[in-house]
Formats: structure tokens, C-alpha cells, sequence
């Protein structure tokens, strides 16, 4: 018997935890894909190799990527800024990230033959990033279906996606059901060894925690996880 | 005064370097951009280094990509064919390499400030790659038009694809018109000194040259590059 395969985007975060947990629920074996791409907060790689062992994946591949840069996030333009409502992209948007990390779980898919690759992008409790969009997803699913050979031979590798709908508190709920390792993750952008719970990423956590009415696992410096203990 | 920029995805090969050629008539400031995936015809790297210091790149960035294969070009799936005509994908395929490319390239592009993507694919003279064909660059360029921050904004990068619709013997006599370097162009998948003159890229390079009615300006291996001295 051959199991269907799946390659599964896995930064360590949140997210794409339980979106591995989701392609483990489907009974797909799973070949996890991470990134360091020179990210602040790389401890998110430690947690992502913790994780994939956790999932008995099949292989867990970990890519340098050269030459990704224009970030706040990987150093190069200025500091993280705190969480902040705001209209525009925030200076954490690293150009293209979601289509270089697409791009190559695309390659090593069609390499070991996968159906399905699993990325935890979501778009209703998001950082307003473009690649986080039903649209972005729709779109790189045509340049599956027309620049790869499994593609225009009628059977393109799906993009799964089954975060992208979903608030945050819905996410976190759907974690605890699978139970999911979330005190293995970590979301925070400064990568410490307690999150700061106050970059974008960490209080869209916290907010998804209390929405879920679950307790988040993690350490947070002081008290600033707020809420936490409801 | 500003230039405009332009990002040239540049193989050191026959169509990247007229490829390159056409932006320069056009006037854009080039920042070349290269891969090592582990091809065996490394020697386009150096070819590439040549052509970007010929045309006053403004850097020329070779980027090394991990976890590429699943190819006869990278050496994992067996030697690399002659030439034959037939309906299916070649095992040269490697498997999402131009979305790689490209994806690496509006990375490089969306930091630098790049109003287009130059790349050198052809639909015509081919050898079979979905990922050379008019729909993919479409598909692609709609990724980049909802996934990207600049596209989003309503400026999305463009990518330009000068070869797409012409046959090899018009890219060459585009080439010569554009002055374009063909001496330091190198396509031979086996990379030698001197090109086999046998396998798919020899083959359409050597009919090219035929077609044009121009004499190869490179050195083949014997008198295989048929038809040369014409």
C-alpha cells in the first residue's frame, strides 16, 4: 500500500502546526518543509524540527534560502515594530516569501510524488500580508495546473489551505481537537525564550487564545500575555 | 535621475543572454540574476558572469538553490538523453524551476525597487516545458499581481518574455541585430569546452543557427554542429 503523500509547510509556528495536524488527520505521510531564510526569530526552526518528529513525518527538510531580504523581519529594515492596527503592509512583509516557499514545496513535491501540499496562511486574522489571500492561493493553484508537468498531465498537486477561512480563536479550537502540539510552537517575531506579547504576531496569539477560551501554553515575558489565565 | 530596473534571469544560455540584450535596448538598469541548482552545465555560470559584466549589469547576484532535483540535468534521474522529437515532458524537466526562477527574482525585484522581470523563455523552439509556455507566464503574473505588495498597490512588477512567441532562428537574428555577445553564450546541457552537439539544447541551438543563416560563433566537438560553416 502506498500512502498518499504530502509536502507540508511547517515554520513552527502556530498556524502551520495545526495545519500539520490537519494533513495527519487526512492520513497523509508527511513531508515536512522549513525555511531559514535568515528570520529573527529562528528558534521557530528548533520548534519546527520538534514538531515534525512529533508528526512521525517522513522526512523533514530544512532550506537556506539566500537572497531574501527587504524585511524588518530579517533584519535589513529597521526594527520589528510593535502590534499596531494599521491599513497598509507592515515593514515585517518579506517580498515574495509565500511564493519562494510555495515554489519549493512545488519542487520537492513533484520530486516525491505528492498530491497535496498543506500551507497555514490565513486570511481573516491575518497581518494584512498579500500572500495570505484566497486570491494568491487560487492564483499559484493555476501555475500549478499550467507550469508543471503533473499539471498539465490532469493531475496538479493540490494546495490545501484549511486554515484560510478561519478566525484565530477558530484555528486555535481546531488545534486543541486535533490535539495539536501547541506548546511546541512558538509565534513570537523576536524568537526569545519567552514571547514579548507584543509584536503583530504574538497578540494576534493571544487575542485567538482568549477567543478560543483556551490557555495558551507557552511563557510570556511578565504578566503581557494578558488574559491568559482566563 | 532614476533608471528604471529591471531584474534579467540570465542562464548564460543562448535566449537569457538576448533576453538581457532587449532590456538593454530598452533602457533599463539590469540586475542579472543567476542559479546554481547543481546543473551539470555549470559552465553557464561562468558564461553568465561574462555577459552581466559585457552589459554594465548593476550586480549580478548567483543565487544557490538546495533541494532542487528530481532531474537528468541536476544528476539525480539518470544521463542526460540526445536529442529526439516526441510528445512528452523530457527528463531534463527539472521540476518547478522557472517558478523558482521567477519567484526568486520579484523577491529580488520587490527589494530593489524593479518595475520588470526579464526572462528568456520561448513557446516556439522548445523543448517541452509547461513552464516555457504563455499561459504559465500569465498564471505567474497574476501571483504576482494579487500576491505581491507592489501588485496589490496596482504597480505590480512585470515580467517580460521578449522570446516567447519567436522561433530560434528569430531570437539569433534578434541577437545579432541587438549586438548581443553570442560568442560568450554557452547551451550544451554537458557543459564542455566544446558543445556535444547532440542533446535537445545543441540540437536547437545548431537548427537556430541554420534557420538564421548565421555561423555559430562557440566550438562543437568534431564537425556535429552540422550545417555551421554554411
Amino acid at each position: 500500500m502506498t500512502s498518499k503523500k504530502a509536502v507540508v509547510l511547517l515554520s513552527g509556528g502556530l498556524d502551520s502546526t495545526i495545519s500539520l495536524s490537519v494533513a495527519y488527520q487526512e492520513g497523509y505521510l508527511v513531508y515536512a518543509l522549513s525555511f531559514d531564510y535568515g528570520q529573527k526569530h529562528r528558534r521557530e526552526l528548533e520548534n519546527a524540527s520538534r514538531i515534525a518528529s512529533y508528526y512521525y513525518c517522513k522526512e523533514h527538510r530544512v532550506i537556506t534560502l539566500e537572497g531574501v531580504g527587504g524585511s524588518s523581519l530579517t533584519g535589513d529594515r529597521g526594527d520589528i515594530p510593535p502590534y499596531e492596527e494599521r491599513e497598509e503592509i507592515p515593514s515585517t512583509y518579506v517580498p515574495a516569501r509565500n511564493i519562494l516557499f510555495l515554489s519549493y514545496a512545488l519542487g520537492y513535491g513533484e520530486a516525491v510524488g505528492a498530491k497535496a501540499i498543506f500551507i497555514g496562511v490565513n486570511a481573516v486574522d491575518y497581518s494584512g500580508y498579500p500572500d495570505c489571500r484566497p486570491e494568491f492561493i487560487d492564483a499559484f493553484q493555476q501555475v500549478i495546473r499550467v507550469g508543471t508537468k503533473a499539471g498539465v498531465e490532469g493531475r496538479p498537486i493540490i494546495i490545501k489551505a484549511p486554515l484560510l477561512n478561519l478566525t484565530k480563536g477558530e484555528i486555535i479550537r481546531l488545534g486543541v481537537k486535533n490535539k495539536a502540539p501547541l506548546h511546541l510552537t512558538t509565534s513570537c517575531y523576536h524568537g526569545g525564550d519567552k514571547a514579548c506579547g507584543r509584536c503583530d504576531s504574538c497578540v494576534l496569539r493571544i487575542k485567538g487564545f482568549a477567543e478560543a477560551g483556551v490557555k495558551d501554553p507557552i511563557p510570556y515575558q511578565e504578566c503581557q500575555g494578558g488574559g491568559l489565565d482566563n
